[in-house]
């Protein structure tokens, strides 16, 4: 196959570009490859571009959408204190003295338009270092968080942080919140102004659709793995998988779901009902008593079927076919703003959150070793793996290089993305065991924990 | 000491009450034993009375109330179907062919008042009983559970069971719904009419106050535990610990409160603010950003504060002493229909659930041996002690038995109590590492898994 190579350079990485053009299957697979220079335990911004060869991404679209509609993104981004910058009321270069950096990676799933997954690409990391700018007094500082800040950020003449109120000076007994507690909650809530930010501007900027995230920050010795939708995020660990992620689905948000469709019952309009039912409920079975289940509830009952009970289910479908409201498979993510049910004027964005669980794993708890790695994919990875088959991935691509060997991780991400895809055989994409590959887009980071640059190398 | 002995007899089972007089620190300890003919594997309601001395309760007040507020019950219970008492129009005697038992062990524990644990431990196996006999049929049948049936229970001439409405006859797709699923929603649904029926009869029947419910049943090989409220369920097999429960706390559940404030501030009157903060804002403060969470937040960020903060938080404290409204520390039980905020109308009792959570635990996947055992214990034990040291206290009893004496669980579940419980000195009661005893009221089950009536009897 031809090869159009490209490169590029996004935020001052060196990233390249590898287009695939479309071949016999009229699929248009695209990879895309980050060369990071990541070393767990350092956070120099200097050190970029200093190493080379570490692909730690791949991005593939396995031919379901003609435009690959996953978004990577993969940044060092240095976080400058907010006070620093205005105690003088101008600028000032970032110095290290003042700020800190992280390390950034992304996944951005889209759905119905790429706009949505290429604006959150692009920006969402901006906003977390905007969350981040008010803490790096706090952060850098072993005491615990002060309860309060002076009312505006970096008024000038601020106190040092040894004058703001310190948890010692209060009254009464008071929660102790930690630091990792205020990364979470900066995540958090860049998550929810990313969201805004699109709300605002999806007419100017052509934001179509909505997508899901998952991210993962490196910062100050700990991985800080954000997830909002499908995606998902495993650490494999001297053979042992631990999960970083759940996905939020359907399925697994339906008590949250029915829950809403009960408390703001004009969110269903009239077309739907908030309880479940294994299938739909069909007018001849009025009276009868049928399988439901309500917000409450976790197992199955019989109730006699009324006239509402004939309404669509909120809820309904399994697996990767379950629906809120007969339209999204996904119940959280960015985006989604103009998302209506199908020939209806009801809105399903009030059913989606764009609040992501953040999980924390700190790297300084454990010795890790070359073949260490923490994996991303999006759903297009998942759909036709599961942890083991990737944990088996790991082990059988890595053992295959030598430890000290950059292209390891670049070889596992391609197997683990090419693995999904299948081979063009019998009219379709196949698995090595003759079952259909992906047919959605496939995206995949291998982040070594204990790779080069980190104690062996 | 004096000890005064009852023999009872509740609902066929014989029941030796041990109520020891109130001793020189003022508390008024009191035991209950219940010998529960409890043999793993058989479900057969004749065994009762066959098998003596396996005492697997005991119920101890360690002086905090005048009254012991907590209650139990252990019975085995007989489900008859609906579908056979009505085919003739009359009920019949029941026999082996039309129904099945389920043993039962549930622990109350009682709070402003003992009314509602007392109700509870008398009526929640009835109503669970009442669920499950509809399921008689379905239960007994190896195949999927019918979507519908007929329209009344027990209606004379219903069809059988294979003339219902059966899966695969559907047209569309649908959701396979399992047996243990149905009794899950059984339990869940009891737990509800339980609750309502306090709130009917609160006034005529004295039901003062809530309680919290943990109860397990044994049915058809598999130990269901449903748990509303703070006590605690483990299995301890083999040394290992297996969580059989969660606690519900203002902390546990804090993000389902908020959102309950958020979406209903009408239950939050102009007294309370749905968002968290560390410690109650003080007017002062206003205009400073203080730290905070709301429903959508597991972090903490900072926000500026306005009028409305200056409210009391919906949830507020940490530990036993976290409180939803200023007034209660569990989020799910039974009861608390009159509870009002302290010197409000504020209705409490909309944030709380009597939902149970139900795990289910197949017996027949595990052959377990003589130490295994299912530990209950209301928070009055789980206050002073945890799952590590219950599971060496296990160890530690049990090995001192030979497997096959019956009394060795008896001596188990007051080990643990007592334990819990200190002893006098230092005027309170103290434990030996002279911390202080729990001052709670402490209830203990001990189940043995693989006891005597299992296969090596």
């Amino acid at each position: 196959m031809e090869e159009l190579r490209q490169a590029v350079t996004v935020a001052g990485l060196s990233m390249r570009l590898y287009v695939l053009p479309p071949d016999s299957t009229s699929c248009w697979p695209c990879l895309l490859l980050f060369p990071l220079a990541w070393s767990p335990g350092s956070c120099d911004l200097f050190q970029l571009g200093q190493r080379a060869g570490e692909d730690v991404c791949v991005v593939i679209n396995a031919g379901k959408s003609r435009h690959n509609e996953d978004q990577a993104c993969c940044e060092v981004v240095y976080v400058e204190s907010r006070r620093s910058r205005s105690v003088t009321g101008v600028s000032r270069e970032p110095s290290h003295n003042q700020g800190f950096c992280f390390y950034y990676w992304g996944l951005f799933d889209g759905h119905a338009g790429g706009g949505a997954a290429e604006m959150a690409s692009r920006l969402l990391h901006r906003h977390i270092r905007e969350q981040l700018k008010d803490l790096v007094e706090i952060l850098k500082d072993p005491l615990p968080p002060p309860l309060c800040l002076p009312s505006t950020p970096g008024t000038p003449g601020a106190p040092s942080p040894s004058q703001l109120v310190s948890p010692q000076s209060c009254w009464s007994p008071q929660k102790e919140v930690t630091h990792d507690s205020l990364i979470v909650g900066a995540i958090e809530n860049a998550f929810h102004l990313m969201d805004e930010q699109m709300a605002r501007e999806r007419r100017g900027h052509q934001v179509e659709g909505g997508c899901c995230a998952l991210v993962v920050l490196y910062l100050l010795g700990k991985m800080y793995v954000a997830n909002a939708g499908d995606s998902r995020a495993i650490i494999v660990r001297n053979g042992e998988i631990i999960p970083m992620s759940r996905e939020f689905t359907p399925e697994t948000e339906r008590q949250r779901l029915q829950l809403l469709g009960f408390l703001k019952p004009e969110l269903l309009g009239s077309e739907f009902t908030h309880l479940e039912f294994p299938r739909r409920v069909q007018p001849k079975e009025l009276g009868q008593r049928m399988l439901y289940r309500d917000q409450n509830m976790t197992g199955w009952a019989y109730k006699k079927i009324e006239v509402e009970d004939l309404r669509f289910p909120l809820v309904c479908g399994e697996g990767k076919k379950a629906r809120v409201m007969a339209t999204i498979g996904v119940t959280r993510g960015l985006g989604d703003h103009n998302l209506k049910v199908c020939s209806s004027t009801l809105s399903i964005k009030p059913f989606l959150s764009c609040f992501p669980e953040v999980r924390v794993y700190d790297l300084t708890q454990y010795e890790h070793c070359p073949d260490d790695v923490l994996v991303l994919g999006t759903d297009g990875l998942w759909d036709v793996t599961n942890d083991s088959e990737v944990a088996a991935t790991v082990d059988r691509v890595l053992s295959s290089y030598e430890p000290n060997d950059p292209s390891r991780y670049t070889a596992l991400a391609q197997a683990l993305v090419l693995g999904a895809r299948g081979i063009p055989r019998d009219r379709g994409w196949r698995l090595p065991n003759n079952k259909l590959g992906s047919g959605d887009d496939i995206s995949v980071f291998v982040i070594p924990l204990g790779g080069p640059g980190s104690s062996y190398s």
